[in-house]
């Protein structure tokens, strides 16, 4: 049987770690720094001819950056003969440039996904992708995670599905919030922004009873948190008695720190799909681990056994 | 005929800017900016459909950033229906991770070509590969400029090819000196690095007669001005009365700027195959320009023209 082997490439350090320990083996020897004009310089410590390679990279900020990082790794892995090339990327950035909604747009999801696939990646296994159709951009097997349970554990560890209702921030959301409500068996609420006329403030419309209740927003990402803040008041607004919010990718570009400290958001639970700096990491904000699950999953692929069950028992 | 148009993207617009104005066309409207989390925003602003698209970008420093920008806006002409992807790259970055010197190092030149090709390019034009086998990365045609005979034209305008002898500063480099030594009329000479042993310094054997003679060192980049400045000074120490630089590409990073200007070289001649920010912009440095030759070749490729008596009538 091919040796599993995992790596650490720069943008997400602490969740490979995390993803090692649940798996059971140490991270692989690797360099991956620069060369003095910038140029990635990557070198690979150990042989890893014949083996089982999975590496550990989120796409997010810089994004760049870290997208020629894991390119590079896997041109270097698939020349020195690893036996299969296995992307882990928590979080896929670009994800939101899926389709052209004007003229003469780049649809860079997709470029990205051939880059990934001309390289080299046997596999990829991806968390909560923007729009599960992402999964169609590849030609090699893709296994989608979603956050959701995790998150719903949170909720449900602490008590907090009484009285609540789960609520999309749109009404392109819904699915998800309904998975959600699922887990939490709680009703749903929708959010419908509307704009009464151009260029006149959009008016937040809620569908279903929020009066009471602890709500709890949920989206895929927070960026630069302005719809969720803005969802939160109007939650407030409507009656709510506290507002809780939870996303798979804190993605916190911007002002999105003073806006949810701002806010009256009272929690935001989010995962580590993407390494949070010092000063991004506040009080109101809590980050639940995918290191245990992408563990669990890297074991099942590594045993050949499907990963749907991972999923599928967790709340029935 | 399809039509001709030519686009600029972020890393070189003064040039671009004179490549257009040698061609004889305004700068296609475009427009590239980043999102709130860093990620490349690209607008194309007129119509391209069945057109022939001419793409200017090197990919200098950041050059992860400057590659991406070139990899989207293709894939955005490509969907958009161009007839032809012609991209102009004066500055090739990842050119010296062009093969495996040591074991499980990835060949980013190789990568790059790759992903340019994969995005949907049907033609790259550039300017002195650092290895020209790079040119063989490629399925689709490549035209390779030369700088030398601009750079040779600087010396001869000046009078500086009396006297001179040409030299290369490492063996690598030899046949880039015999040409440049061919325009000038001049002989060459080369330094010859060796180390007596392991963890003792270098020393620099000239091979040739320098003694008395102005010397004309000879790169195709300069990067940190480690090597060439150090040459610099031997060529003095044995007898040089005068030490001038040429070099196609002024990457110019980390300590380059101060090693050039503590070094006995008179001048430095470059060109501006990547765009030099204000405080790199140094009394002993002249940048000739590369627009006029790209925008002839462009011209060319528009004419169905080979664009290779460009080089071979210009000094005979
Ligand atoms: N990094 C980004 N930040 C903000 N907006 C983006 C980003 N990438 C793409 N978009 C835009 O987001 C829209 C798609 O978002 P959505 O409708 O939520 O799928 C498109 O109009 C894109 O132009
Ligand atoms: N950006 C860079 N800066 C400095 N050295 C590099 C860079 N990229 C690659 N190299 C190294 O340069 C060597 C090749 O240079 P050369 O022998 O001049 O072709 C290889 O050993 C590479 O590892």
């Amino acid at each position: 049987d091919p040796k599993l082997k995992i790596f650490a490439l720069n943008s997400n350090k602490p969740l490979a770690e995390k993803i090692a320990e649940a798996v059971g083996v140490p991270l692989g020897k690797i360099s991956v720094d620069r060369f003095s004009d910038g140029e990635i310089r990557i070198n690979i410590e150990e042989s890893i001819r014949g083996d089982e390679v999975f590496i550990v990279q989120s796409t997010s900020a810089p994004v760049n950056d870290n997208l020629m990082e894991l390119l590079i790794m896997i041109d270097a892995l698939r020349r020195a003969s690893a036996a299969t090339i296995n992307v882990v990327i928590p979080y896929y950035g670009y994800a939101r440039q899926d389709r052209k909604v004007r003229s003469r747009e780049p649809i860079t999801a997709k470029l990205v996904a051939d880059m990934l696939e001309k390289a080299g990646a046997t596999r990829v296994v991806a968390l909560d992708l923007h729009a599960a159709q992402i999964q169609g951009f590849f030609d090699i097997p893709v296994d989608h995670l979603m956050g959701a349970p995790l998150l719903a554990d949170y909720f449900l560890t602490n008590g907090l599905e009484k009285d609540a209702v789960v609520v999309s921030p749109d009404h392109g959301g819904v699915t998800r919030a309904r998975k959600l409500a699922e887990f939490l068996k709680a009703p749903i609420a929708i959010i419908d922004k509307r704009r009464p006329k151009a260029n006149v403030a959009e008016v937040m419309n809620i569908i279903g009873s929020v009066d009471g209740k602890r709500c709890i927003l949920i989206d895929d990402m927070i960026d630069t948190a302005g719809t969720i803040t803005l969802a939160a008041q109007a939650l407030k607004d409507a009656g709510a008695v506290e507002v809780y919010v939870c996303a798979t990718h804190p993605v916190f570009s911007g002002p999105a720190i003073e806006r949810i400290e701002k806010s009256p958001i009272k929690e935001m639970v989010i995962t580590d799909s993407i390494n949070l700096p010092e000063d991004k990491k506040i009080d109101k904000v809590v980050q639940v681990s995918v290191g245990p699950l992408i563990g669990d999953v890297i074991k099942r692929i590594h045993e050949h056994k499907p990963v749907s069950p991972l999923f599928k028992n967790r709340f029935h």
